[in-house]
């Protein structure tokens, strides 16, 4: 298929060169000029602005929005929309608020452009091990993109079938779902984020009890100065833990056991702060998804205020001195 | 009542002073030679050593013991057992862990040596205010202490009574109670204490999302810069959260609205620990007790390992870069 | 001085009676006309919709909007605003969404109507105790207005004056502060009921911790059949963690020390939700707050769909079989 | 090499299963005569009771006890002790708390016998897969023994290397590692499992989420009717959250998206607590692990004496009444 790619960061880029090689055509557009050279130098047709893109893709055009969310992703796409003459796609591919996508897809649709929101998960792997994605939108647009979405799901590869899906639709196991209207593909990527969050700090929780097991404030028959590379290499092997991001922290910890490269200042983006907010609103207890988001906050604080404010009220019932800042 | 003291601190000459006011006679001891002198000095009968305080208090003696739980403690009373006669009661009026009264009890019992565990409650502010007293032993033992509970405690006081209460036990009403069998007293402090943590960090994150409220990162409308000492007082007039620890925040706030003096690095002592065992042990979910416990671990620490774990699984899976340390 | 009160609800009808008590002179409205005659025959001046509220109340109304959060007051001042003739203040004192209030007040100052949020504290309570009362707005309205606050507020009372507060404005310690621009008042209210939250699920998980140290799975020399009204009752008494929370968990424990009436489906109101958006936006951890939050939903559902999941993973890992449904 | 197997359970069956296949000779003995007599049938020498398997092992027999935690395998240690003339290996492979092999080694050092301990996960698919082992003791003993362990263990397989391991032990590569001095396997796979939960937990959430996207309290264009047998299986494909726990949920959601042959009384074993207790010791922060914990405690109680109390407390305040049971 024919398709423009907005924004050429390592995902935008990387997704038109998978693109390319599967054999798409692909007019490329970055605020950054050398990007757009650089893609073009292999393979790719450049274009200088949206309207230039949109005279090189013609009626029907398929634009993928590939940047960063908020303001870059709202004002392209608002653009896209005064551009548009009807019959166009617009896909977000980036890590879009779902009901942003739920607002802009309403407005886009007065003048007969559909919307399509895709999250995509993958990284800076997706080039060589694709991307896996979840497709929000109406079933005809999605069909008609489905030479798209195939070419940058990671496909069948050598992952074990899970038994029981036989008779179910084999999107979900070639790396991509339609997973309903518009906003249910963000949705459902911001909740996979949310988990992420949740998974990476039960490993950092159980980590950091390794770590201090060396402490010398334990009994000295009760330390342990555990080799925490070999451990998260042997977890690898048969464990009920072992993951993708287990052996991402055995890579990291075979380079460096203490790393020391890493100072622990956590960022966070919107899918964590978006992923609790959807729980509220449904009732959904979601202790362990929120304590992963704070962690990160906390990560980022030296002292909080309310620190300072235990400090003082122990102060006031128990006369307990702490050190002065 | 004639009684010992052992342990002068702040408690436990607090404890011996209002005592002594009520008429009891007190004989202290201390290793500090200067606390026992500036006590005698107010009217305690002076002791040297344990023997001393023994045979100054005849048979049936009773001591109080004031110590700092864990070692001082323990070997207090162990020695106090070795010294015993029989028909001795041993107090502990310290923060022990209630499973230590139990073992000690029973082996004090082989001697005829009562033993009784005091969960006391009241800080700096005792010797004003009374002592709210939690108390665990055999009826008889606790039944002729009672002069000594009935002084220490606060009292009726002004505190307006609780309806329904006509019919029951007026020692809570008083500000004691016996709670159970050895180690009750204690298990029940444990959990006050452990409920302490927890209304403390509520309010410590309330007053957090205040104090960040004039963030010049929320949109400019939004910033609010709230006179956190005026919020702390009106809330002790007819909101639902007024308490002690609000009147004491109210306090620390007034003189500094900053709280500057104040670091922020949050000690903990073991019953906060103790009070989550306990609820391990029942299997009762307690998130917030173990939240409040868990963020004065953290006030305590710069950088976790997990923190930098998190980081380094972020650049594994997506070439984000933090500023190394 | 004069004004109206719209919502003549347990909260409303109490206002209206504790400021004709002290002189003011109330036209009342609801949409039930008895709540009005009831009041109408306590001394207030009846009026059969809003408009015939603003016609009795004359040029500079002011309105006391005293109605669930939501839509009803959503409804009320659009309304208000669209009967305005310039001068008249608005002051919402339910429990509204402080950006909801900020929205409000752009819209009505294009009509030159004031806008004022109070948010108040003091339940059922208030009429006797008085209101506590967190205000937003501009000055001089808030100012005009100060004969109404006066009123309903506690006023100075028995409570003990906190030390440091001689050169500070004395407002608080009445009952009521102007805490800030239009949505201020609403946004502390808001963060108060968070710590409400808090503050009562660290109770709640203690008296757990407590009433489950009896259970016959722990070691027999361990387990302990509390009193639990008497506990309570004695943590009233000098204690660390007296409240007013715990003063009616002791009455509560009083009447009835199983809470048999009670089934434990807690509600929650917007402000636990709020509490946390708003600690999301800061980048606060609110570990606890949230913590609380949660424990609502989980008491108003049976078994989650997360819990049969983990259910359906161990049976996946290790065969272990749960009692079918 | 020859050893001895107690408890031919699931995992013992099938580690003397998987030790025979390589041409271990392996002893049985179960108190279940037919277990026995099974695995007799497949090659292993039956014996009738801990001695006769003394005896057919000879001197310096190796023991390798599987056993539920706790009193059989207390016990079964025990007597193991008495029989022992020294130089004996007694080796713990089930789920030890690590304090009691500590107490234990020391005990069976008097008796010149040498103690391991192995944590070991694998669950039902560990005959398959190989099992993954954390093993802690004396270094000669660990390296005698290491036929054993390399035979159980998973090998290499078909896993992908890690990057920068190549100077490093290679026995964690192949699945086993010596963690440490006695206990220290034990605690690794203790922390093991409390990561286990917490990453399970951290699914349960976000498929609750999910699922409960569709709740008609919803505003209608916000909900979802989600298929969580695809997302499940999608997020095995490229996705950062890809683990074996979700190969797990794929499959059990595509036999039943409902999962309605599950209730959702979840179990917790010991490794949970203790990791907790872990964390409290060395003051690790532990927010995401406990809460996993308490969710499964959670899962099994219809309504908390707590919850009844924040309905009691909201009764008092604010006269909110529920319904009654």
């Amino acid at each position: 298929m024919k398709l423009g790619v907005i924004g050429l960061g390592r995902m935008g880029g990387n997704i038109a060169r998978r693109l390319m090689k599967d054999g798409h055509a692909v007019v490329v557009y970055d605020r950054d000029g050398d990007a757009v050279q650089k893609l073009a130098g292999e393979g790719a047709t450049a274009s200088n602005d949206l309207k230039d893109m949109r005279a090189k893709l013609g009626d029907d055009a398929i634009f993928w929005v590939m940047l960063p969310s908020g303001k870059p992703t709202e004002e392209t796409i608002r653009e896209l929309g005064e551009l548009a003459s009807g019959g166009e796609t617009v896909i977000d591919g980036g890590n879009t608020f779902y009901k942003d996508d739920i607002r802009r897809a309403k407005a886009l649709r007065e003048k007969q452009v559909h919307y399509v929101d895709v999250g995509t998960s993958g990284g800076v792997w997706g080039l060589e091990r694709g991307y896996c994605m979840m497709i929000g939108g109406e079933k005809q647009v999605i069909d008609r993109l489905d030479p798209i979405f195939a070419t940058l799901a990671p496909g069948y590869g050598s992952i074990p079938r899970t038994e029981g899906r036989d008779s179910k639709d084999d999107r979900a196991e070639r790396g991509y779902i339609h997973a309903g209207p518009v906003g249910a593909g963000h949705f459902v990527k911001m909740v996979h984020n949310g988990i992420e969050y949740g998974l990476m700090e039960a490993y950092a929780e159980g980590f950091d009890i390794l770590a201090n097991k060396s402490s010398d404030k334990l009994p000295e028959e009760e330390r342990f100065t555990l080799n925490l590379p070999d451990v998260a290499e042997v977890w690898r092997r048969g464990s009920v833990i072992s993951s993708w991001l287990l052996d991402l922290s055995a890579e990291a910890l075979a380079k460096d056991a203490e790393l020391s490269r890493f100072r622990g200042d956590v960022a966070d983006s919107g899918e964590g702060h978006w992923t609790i907010e959807a729980a509220m609103e449904e009732a959904v207890p979601a202790y362990v998804l929120s304590s992963a988001l704070y962690a990160r906050y906390r990560s980022r604080i030296e002292h909080t205020f309310g620190d300072k404010l235990l400090s003082a009220m122990r102060y006031g019932f128990g006369g307990h001195v702490e050190i002065p800042q």
